[in-house]
């Protein structure tokens, strides 16, 4: 079942460890085939060595386990939560990378400083509300999912121009439009969260690019008018 | 005698420069048999790599040398000083590791900025004070261990679910069930660490996160109701 | 045709990722032969480790593709510019290697806090203008070599003295007197860069070098009475 | 002539790229037969990995080549002079280190803020004054060793206890009893180069440890008393 989605998925997690975004097993990737409405996604808690293929597990959008011996990751709910409602994504990815999540420890958005960041992000990457004592003592993991959610809705963020965002006290989630994509976008943000941080060391005066600089690189990768690469 | 302990030791002490965790000899792990009352520890000033299972040695909780051609560790007192005071733990691990070693010299606890530091200890890692010139001139590593177990006294911190310390002016101490579960810590210590670093450069106002937040995590890993892993 | 050239830049670009100057595809370094006045160049958007020699497109100074079955880099135009600009120079890198990208963000030139620069920069990096929303929009990568070349005319700089720049908001390129020679200088960029950041940060009021030391550590190394290596 | 000393200094220099102290060239070791008043040191300019053995040159105390084919390092008289005037040291390194060179251009000492580098460093590492005019224009790397010296005595610091200097503007020497043990204190210059800037960044006012402390970690290592290691 979904042999060949649960491949793309196994194999995006082995990219977390290579790519040094992930320390033991803190990081997730998933992948959805929208057509049955089934997620694949890795097991809880297992290490990324002794993972297999045949490990993946598979979960409809109610999050319960259509196929697989392992529990699914404890970020399951999350992961629906953003597949229901950015219905143009199709892999996320979850990791404690470390400074993205030093800039959600921060509590601030990573402002859009230069090109790195335009060519794969729209504008800055946004960091969520704290959550309230509620949500966290409630569905915790599908209200992870509902303040991102609400943070791209509230602040009028089209999702596949910005692929990324911060929890606030927590990490970073990044997608895309299939598994490897959401890595190569999560690997990108690691990149401009180190940047980002060495830019205000820098100067702690430094201001976002000009918007047409922004929309320049953006669109030279994206859209209709791209030109970037062998297209 | 102990074989299987020593060897347990023997390959945590192997996974220090395998984390990155130290330089040189710059570290030790060690792991009691509570039963027998004995622990196994490094011995002092030799290389990783040219360490032997059978080099490691067995001393009895008074330091007393019970089998092993080398010197013990230099740091045994602390070692044994920590399992006299702590019942519950079965591994320590002493390393200079980078950051955590830069908190210890600023003389300051890592708060307990977000859910990556929840997930593996509950609330700030303390520094103990400044040790006092006649403990540094007296029984000095014992006096270390000493300090660490009055840090936790005075601030009312159960060690099982903080289970590392910053000794002022010095470095980092982590401990666990066991000596792999003790090295696991001393990783998660060291990342927290370069992430609290990088927040409070990011932020300086950065405030450490939600109780609630604090909670649902670490008891999402830990204690009766614990949900993440395959458990 | 060029295949020495070709062999030579295909060897260049692959040192990129070697010495840790790109992720993913975020670079390209380029050749010319002044006597035939060709360009050789990397291919837009293709993986370092899929690339092959022949992959490598041969462009006129006007960037007519002469020769090759893929398209050249998107930023051809800003490295025809500088050929054009700067006659004594045999190859020019681009990279986003993160601390030199990091002070273009920042849009600070790095100043020559120490000999590790003044081997190889025969001064401060200076950091380029914003760009105005004119060029932006209009012909972007022709313009981003105008402007780099305006720097220098402006401050008067020799970039054989200075073989490198900060685009403002945007990263570096560096050049040298061949391809190889280019990505040497773009690997002390990202050096200084990195120590330049460090600098700052211990000494926020740190000084460049008093210009005595520029001097005899650049003549060292460079001009008629250099007398460092075997030469 | 000297084939074993020629084997150390080889090794020693070697060692250098293993533990990520230099870039490219930049770095070189040199070890002394104080019987036969000769020193041993690195070529100039010549790669790590294309070095031999048998490249490393012969100078005397005056600097003239006794055997050798290529020139000796560029820096040989800054050697010559610290071997003069420190009779205890048997081997010197010279590298741009990272964050060493970071502390040189700072124009700042290194803080002895804790116990790593007590176990090595008796007391703050210092940083020369700036050189003079005079002194750059006329014999620069001899003046470059009267310097350093010029520091020790200045400051009555003893080079056996504290084996490393940074120079101002430049980049950091060490030494030690042979030209592995110059290595092993140049690494740890380097490493409490690292922590010293980090504990600045998370508390600018972190002060030195305190005497006490200093003096046992020091003489826990060093000197009669010594009780680290095996011995």
């Amino acid at each position: 079942m979904l042999e060949q989605l649960k491949e793309t998925v196994f194999k995006a997690n082995l990219a977390l460890p290579k790519y040094h975004l992930v320390t033991f097993t803190w990081g997730n990737v998933s992948g959805i085939d929208r057509e049955k409405g089934l997620v694949v996604i890795k097991p809880s808690g297992v290490e990324y060595f002794e993972m297999r293929s045949r490990d993946m597990v598979v979960v409809d959008l109610d999050g319960n386990v259509v196929e697989g011996d392992l529990k699914p990751s404890s970020d399951t709910a999350t992961h629906l939560a953003l597949y229901k409602a950015f219905p143009e994504i199709g892999g996320i990815v979850h990791t404690h990378s470390t400074c993205a999540t030093s800039w959600a420890q921060a509590g601030k958005p990573i402002p859009a400083f230069g090109t790195t960041q335009a060519d794969y992000f729209y504008g800055e990457i946004p960091c969520t509300r704290k959550m309230t004592e509620e949500e966290i003592t409630g569905e915790y993991e599908l209200e992870t999912g509902n303040v991102i959610v609400e943070t791209f809705k509230t602040k009028n963020i089209n999702p596949v121009q910005i692929p990324g965002v911060l929890v606030h006290s927590h990490a970073p989630f990044a997608w895309g439009k299939d598994p490897q994509d959401a890595v190569h976008n999560a690997v990108v943000l690691e990149e401009v969260a180190v940047m980002g941080w060495k830019t205000l060391s820098i100067n702690p005066d430094a201001k976002p690019m000009d918007q047409a600089l922004l929309d320049r690189h953006f669109l030279r990768k994206h859209g209709a008018n791209a030109y970037y690469g062998q297209k």
